[in-house]
């Protein structure tokens, strides 16, 4: 997936620069940061991250300052797949083609691994240095707490395991990636206006964007494991359809699937349009999302 | 253990309530939220809670107000030993004397009831319902996301499992505890600090107080594994020593652990001075923890 757009490219580089030095003061703990790092720096997208920061700009504050959040939630997002990939989970050997976090450092570090990153995310967000109002800092940070739970990712990924080998029905499984993927999408753009101190109509617009852009880009991801090509997308095509896992695609055939992105991307562009201009990097975000390979 | 003081006592019923209500408004997802009640709720001695609520009312707060602090702390511990159980981990079947998480609800919701208490906690310390200064809940949930993880007992844990079938030495068993149980037990008592706008002297003697006492706790916890009575303790007794664990019984002895107990809980008891009568709770609590027999 490309960013052409100057800012998103930009917001992605500075993230994946915070991401690469931001253990560096720790003192070491056996092969822990080691372990943290190997999956955080991995070759992710940074969509989350960059989606916050882009946010935080076009609403009027400084993605400099918000840089500890964006890292932040991607911390969150790795965690989630480190612990995914667990063998008493989806016991997967490989992500973004490469060995799965327990298979290089063991089952036990894995754990703790996502346990710490989980963790990190808070330290670096309410970190003394962190540069922006009390207020604004408590209200980011509680937005991604009540996302990452029981409330959000977490409820979402019971809700999965809880459905395979069931089927589930369209609603059903709506409400799972609403909480399992979307719960984050749309943190990252509310919590891009609050650090920003966004107007009520801004957060309500982002949001709006998320919602409909978090649902694309699930449906978009069930498409792929059905047609991918397997080495670009780096883990095993079909492997939903092994594990009786509940999709769109099982569910409304590919056809539908496919217009049914269009549709949600284009409401989610369509949501920005208080911004004008300067919602521009978000749509192209969202277009590049619905037509990425990967 | 009993705690006679009425201070103390109220502390602990009042937080053991707050633990039973709190994720009452929740959303059902699947058995997520019965697999965190069951740990949470299984009878702990709540004595982090407890040493946090105590110090918030000596340096002049309102314990009330810092009860969502109390209850994340105890989330916070609770999901350590819910991972530390794991098969991958400790393997263990039995905690307080009932099966562990795993073995009830099985593998993979251990894990996500681990992950959604330590998200959880952070959701109730930064819910836009707390009654306290920004500031100071900045300050409060900094303090414990620090304690929790990679540089605390996150860290602990990883060199608990490293150290595991090789012989260690006084110095790193002792930076082990202190990150291990430490570094819990003496955010606790910041905390509590921390929400009542203490000053520096207080945060200074309440943060030794915490650290000469959780050494002690922890070589009274060695010590309990080795002299302990297996139904009191609630988990076999010489389980350390079966799975080659380095505690301060094998490097020092049991008697001189004992007198070390004794000795550090002095010390502990001294650092409270500046509080005059107001600190008889925390010494009882110093006081019945030496004495404890689980």
């Amino acid at each position: 997936m490309s960013m052409e757009n100057q800012h998103l490219e930009a917001h992605r580089l500075r993230v994946e620069e915070w991401l690469r030095n931001c253990f560096q003061d720790r003192e070491p703990r056996g092969d822990l940061y080691d372990a943290m790092r190997y999956s955080l720096l991995a070759g992710g997208k940074r969509i989350r991250p960059v989606f916050l920061l882009e946010t935080c700009r076009i609403c009027g504050g400084d993605p400099e300052a918000a840089l500890p959040f964006a890292g932040a939630i991607e911390m969150i997002h790795t965690y989630s797949l480190i612990h995914d990939d667990l063998p008493c989970m989806d016991d997967d050997d490989l992500r973004r083609g490469r060995p799965t976090n327990h298979k290089v450092y063991g089952e036990a570090t894995a754990v703790l691994a996502g346990d710490a990153l989980l963790t990190a995310a808070f330290e670096f967000m309410l970190d003394p240095a962190v540069s922006l109002p009390p207020e604004r800092v408590l209200d980011a940070a509680g937005v991604l707490a009540r996302a990452a739970g029981g409330q959000g990712m977490v409820g979402g990924q019971i809700l999965d395991m809880a459905g395979e080998g069931h089927s589930l029905g369209l609603h059903e499984v709506e409400e799972l990636q609403k909480l399992k993927t979307g719960a984050l999408i749309a943190a990252a753009t509310e919590i891009g206006c609050a650090l920003a101190g966004g107007t009520a109509e801004q957060r309500q617009a982002v949001r709006r964007y998320a919602e409909r852009l978090g649902l694309a880009f699930q449906i978009q991801d069930d498409i792929l494991d059905v047609v991918g090509d397997e080495a670009t997308l780096g883990k095993p095509v079909g492997s939903d359809a092994k594990s009786e896992k509940n999709t769109f695609v099982t569910l409304k055939g590919l056809e539908e699937c496919r217009e049914l992105v269009v549709k949600l991307t284009q409401d989610a562009v369509g949501a920005l349009s208080c911004f004008g201009a300067e919602g521009d990097g978000l749509c192209q975000l969202a277009e590049s999302l619905v037509n990425r390979e990967k």
